[in-house]
């Protein structure tokens, strides 16, 4: 059964079939194909096009259309339709329980339009799953820092050791990260609102039909504005995409840092045995090959994201079969996000940080900034400040001893500002160090309270916003 | 003059300081950079940590140090300090302004955070000016719209004609797909908007400064939330090159259908002397070398986007000298969409459309959709009046004759509802077809003028709204 | 069934398992795990670690795998096997079979090598096919190039028309391309002859065992010539998702030249029905959706190999998880390939030029640089000639007619060299135009039959050489 | 100075010159274009299209004009020229010198084949100085392998433990990536190999010019041998970009190790002062910026590589101005690729291993895989050794110990193949362990210094060829 055809002699090759069906991928829209059919049908009959008989066949022949497949796909995983897409399925299958007033559903409505609309309403329903899975995944970061607030732990840059830091700081940080990822992704809801339906295959809809109502009825706001904008238009699917890409680079970053902190040498957390594989040759081995499979899931989703849009680059306006990717990249990535957002929640939430461990790991040397900073409050000028303790460090390193221990007076001869032994020693506190941060973002516990605070509102927040107003499908 | 060293013996080789050194690109940002130092020593002042004297000295030395480079640069078009960047310029040459006062500038700040506020600082003064840019295309394309609403031309799908659509519908559904552009990149301004100076190098302020005072003087309106993330996350760079990619593949569209609609074959447009060139060895060539290079740029937008983001992949947290490649990448892609933009939009205003030649592109097998419709309005299902028309295609093309010509039984044979000669005579106008599209987002004279007027009072909304809140600078 | 887990006390989640297995894709390589299985074993015999009857155990259990997994597949499309990954499904499998001697199947052997070594077999046996493809198309593009070598068509540049040319010049332009893929490939496979099998998980293989009689009874010519390499590369990959991005180039250019030239404007080719598709709603559609498609797997393929080289970026050695994503690309990328490769090669061998329409298309602008080489032939600097026939073209403009119609003295009034009236007259044949370009590689017939009959020796040359050394499977 | 325009009457837009203009980036070339002016102007005097006088003209003013502009270019460091592209400037120039004869130069040249053929000449001029890098890196790497020979280092998989390796066989697993690389940029030669010129705007050579004698005389073994391949083709740059990226890769690669083993945690090698940096904040900070910016410089170079490839896909045939971008993108990488190479190379010849550190790292439960084939030695298959082994791990930390400390017993109740007490004892050695791996690729010594023995080899017969058969400019 094929939606066309009438002015042609001979069928498309085996090969080009092959290249051109699309249906193993877009059998997963069939819902979303039945559901605009429904709304087609009904704005059809509204309008005056279908009669009440004819509507109410169509109703019917769907509703069965739809139980069938949802059971076909439960037994068998696939359907063995011959049809090219799922588009033609639904349509031959219709006339089997609808008859001849399957043959009106297609009236004025095009491949173009339909399968826009099927996206954004599988978009509109499936998306929401990832938010909740970054919501999750934030209350499980926000409960750690909030138990585990008086870890202190080294804090890098360039990988190397520069200043200790409240361990729940470094996991709040990407609690932040994800927060902007839901906003990013909340935005685009907007656009996603907006129906196709009723484009046509590019000029428009040739009959008098109401297309607020019509976009209404399937749940979205409004409408598109241009009919030829509407069927060549995929900027949905590439803002989709690049913003999973984002979240991709967010979860490789946090799978690297916690891979390096993993390792024997760092050692300052170590995962649960539910999140770790070992080796087929060394029995000693527990890979963290959940988090690695993250890392190079940011590859994969930006080589997606990539991949798509340089399909569009160049391509004309209006519909180019080129576009039919756009499923097949936006399903892979779906699918691929989302495994990786559970392994990471399921990762953090069960591993466990060694707080002996990370103390252990901060060496005096981390002070330095804190020794600087002293002598500025004493009047010291920063810059002079910052070379004299590079001064100190040579020395102690000179003398081969710990910061700690370096005699009072070689820290007077390089700079009297130091002050007394006692004001030197007290500087030599990890607890104190961390708490002078104490400015809005910083490492000191009222600060990260105060994140913690305002993560936890926002949480809240969000359980009440994003239930209401999405299309359930 | 080099901001750390202080623990070293020996400087870095000459090709180590090659690949390191920034100056060439980051001066760029030498107003941000200043404009920074002055905001960040009026928080010390304020909170106390400089006094009025070393104040009033800083803050004169800057605008020295702002009037100096600013002249250098108009005379010369570079900087030959042998710093490795703008920061350690500005910070040498207050010296000589500013004595030790100087010296007390980079108190508590670090160049992770001072570097993530210059960048937003000059993406807050610049990226207005491509929404400008934009606007101003759009207005070019609307007013074209306006004033040609009554051409009609071939509409294409799959770059084969495929129904006659107004000339003003193709025009306009680029200025939606822009006008989507503009809101997608107004919707990162709240994430530009929150300020990271404060953040240190990593662990955020020792010193006890108000944060959110400092950001507002600076014309932010939030503060970032956390230090690791502030110094760490390039996510606005990566938003921005997502965001250009897309318009990129934006004017991509525009400049492959312009090319083929300029070439002697369709000959729909002719492009003005202005935005032509020629060759150097065949004499009558007149090449749209303009668009050729907008379509290109596309390529290079996303191969920018796709290197910062691959940068940034499997990166461990906070500041690592990776990022460093984030300003040039920006500044190219920015100046890249820049020359796109101008260049479409004068490209745009001064071609010319052919009209007549628009006119005799279209066919009358163009009017199969409407024969169809022609039936179904007259009770027959659609699944059946398309497959009818695609007989009296194959008809037609038997007899060797225009849909228009075929003798009025031929339609009557294949379908009676085809109704009396005069009947489908009067389909036959290419005026009629185009103003059956009626609905919303169609291509009738009533619904292309509802979208100019939409376009209208969006772009004089936006008048009013983009100039009056964004950092100038 | 589990190769590992020793020591660990909970086995992997459910998310961790979805994310982590693999047996889905590398089914795929069955085949090749068994005979590398074959060859290990085989060598551990040679090598005193695995007696005469473990061994014969070993190769008759393999044998009966083999077999019942090829039923399987043929019958379910799929195995059912709980396991993690092929290697598990085969050993566990050989258990049934072989008993006790199936646990001494891995000595010494690792995953990791393992792994490695199939890709490279499956490679090894697939890639050759793609070759194939590419000299089947190779061959048609020669036969129609030498059919149809009397066709002038406009050659274009900018897609604006430049100069005549042969059709056949445009159609061995891609085999020529095609020709540099094919030996771009070919070069791959020295590398690819290096047998990874005998490097262990990382540091080599701990017991006496010969590689090179090892590799050698692989099919293989050398082995890996470092451990740490060997497990850890996946350059081969890179270098094929490289080549098969650069194939796909350069189909998506034929594509997109073929998509031109069939829209009714240039209307120079039509498609047969068997390559061609229709629409859903206008019945006169007949649309290049396998080109389409072609042009859009170009990026496809780019976005593939740039997601790999994205995912071994700042990758630590030897192996790491993030790797396990090259087999589900490397066989999307063969798969997709192979299929634009049959697509291409049946629409161009269905196709018909209409030379006719072509010759029609060439217009007497096209004749400028003959005229400015009539003048440089007379002794006229090329720089005025040049300027000379742009002065023509203006001044045709101005009268309103066509180059062949202009008065002589015209000609004479802007150049004396322009020579008589017959002179003038003798240039304007398109013949004479084409029949110009003499010199190696160009457009006269001598010069095209010339590239011809290149390619001919080449494909025989190729004929008796790709099919004898390469390990078949 | 224009080389095009007799039939315009408006010159080019200042937008459209600002983005059409090529000098900034093609005056590289100039040398390029003057030494293919010299070889054209000599094959149209033997051809008999240029006299003797004019001939000696051109030759003499083209030297002039070389001289002039390296002058200018030493001096100011750009030229100031107002033409848009390097041809122009030296035909406009060279009229100065040369007078009339220089309007003969561009007969029958375009610069279509014109830049093509500079773009080739520079690549075979430049692409060795690469090579070169690369031969450098080689030569440091295995001269510290052979020094180093006898430090033991832990050898990691997924960045945990795996087996302890000899650090000679970690450095000169990069040395054998190198070696791929060369090998694979030397293949590309074949291809750069075949002269462009000569085949005009996309028609081929009008005039009867002798295709082979020109491209010898510019030292390529060959003709490229269709003109509309030709001019249209940018292959070889692709294959640049695409195999400076996987060079990149190996180089992000051994930086991540690089800077991992550089953290205080691993503490493996230490950079020297000459290629560390400093933080502006933190005075003790010791940063391996360089190679950082290696590691990022992957993503720029895979960036530019798929920008490039992303302007190529979907183009029509022949010459189109997207092309344009080719050698601003080819030149970056280059420069990028160079910088980086030297840089690595500088870090590893100056850094420091730390082997008493290295050693330290080594812990018992890297024997495990010594203690399973100890087992399989004595006859134990290997899986169920394998499982032994897990067994005796669990058991060692449930009771406490270092493997090296379980009571014997202990082993004995798991495995009583494990023997006797002597040895277990006799497995505990490093040197033992790593002196297992006698096979080709393995970590041996004698295995090692066989891969060094190889290495030096290939690098004394690339000192030979390298150098004799690349045109030199």
């Amino acid at each position: 059964y094929q939606l066309w055809g009438g002015c042609f002699q001979e069928g498309p090759s085996d090969v080009l079939r092959r290249i051109n069906d699309s249906l193993t991928v877009d059998v997963r829209l069939y819902k979303q194909d039945i559901q605009g059919s429904h709304a087609w049908a009904r704005e059809l009959h509204l309008s005056g096009y279908i009669s009440d008989a004819d509507y109410e066949a169509i109703q019917e022949g769907l509703k069965m259309v739809q139980t069938e497949i949802t059971d076909e796909l439960s037994e068998k995983g696939r359907l063995s339709d011959r049809e090219e897409d799922i588009h033609s399925v639904v349509e031959r299958r219709l006339q089997l329980y609808a008859g001849e007033a399957a043959l009106r559903l297609h009236t004025a409505r095009s491949r173009n339009d339909q399968s826009a609309t099927n996206t954004k309403l599988w978009m509109l329903a499936s998306l929401p799953l990832l938010l909740n899975e970054i919501k999750n995944f934030i209350e499980v970061l926000v409960k750690r820092a909030e138990t585990e607030i008086d870890i202190v732990v080294p804090g890098y840059t360039h990988l190397q050791r520069a200043q200790p830091i409240r361990w729940s700081h470094f996991l709040l940080s990407y609690a932040w990260m994800l927060r902007d990822d839901v906003t990013r992704l909340e935005e685009q809801k907007k656009r996603l609102m907006q129906c196709p339906l009723g484009s046509g295959a590019l000029a428009g809809c040739a009959l008098a039909i109401d297309r607020v109502r019509l976009a209404h009825s399937l749940g979205f706001t409004d409408v598109t504005p241009n009919s030829l904008f509407a069927v060549g238009s995929r900027d949905h699917i590439v803002e989709f995409l690049n913003w999973a890409s984002i979240c991709g680079l967010h979860l490789s970053k946090l799978a690297e840092d916690l891979i390096i902190y993993g390792s024997q040498e760092f050692a300052m957390v170590r995962f649960s045995d539910q999140y770790s594989t070992g080796s087929s040759l060394m029995p000693q081995k527990r890979n963290p090959d959940g988090l690695e499979l993250i890392r190079g899931a940011a590859g994969l989703l930006l080589g997606d994201a990539f991949a798509f849009s340089c399909v569009l680059k160049g391509l004309p306006s209006t519909y180019n079969k080129d576009l039919q990717s756009d499923k097949e990249i936006l399903f892979r990535s779906f699918d691929k996000l989302m495994d990786c957002l559970k392994v990471a929640t399921g990762t953090v939430s069960t591993m466990k940080i060694d707080s002996g461990r990370a103390l252990a790991s901060l060496e005096s040397s981390m002070f330095s900034t804190d020794l600087a900073h002293a002598l500025v409050r004493r009047g010291v000028a920063f810059r002079r400040a910052h070379h004299a303790v590079g001064v100190v460090l040579q020395r102690a390193a000179t003398l081969g001893v710990d910061l700690r221990n370096m005699p009072h007076q070689e820290y007077i001869a390089i700079c009297p500002e130091f002050g007394t032994k006692e004001d030197i020693e007290n500087l030599f506190s990890w607890e104190t160090s961390v708490e002078q941060y104490t400015s809005v973002g910083g490492t000191s516990k009222t600060a990260v309270f105060q994140q913690i605070s305002q993560l936890k509102d926002w949480l809240e927040m969000k359980e009440t916003i994003v239930y209401n107003n999405n299309t359930k499908s």
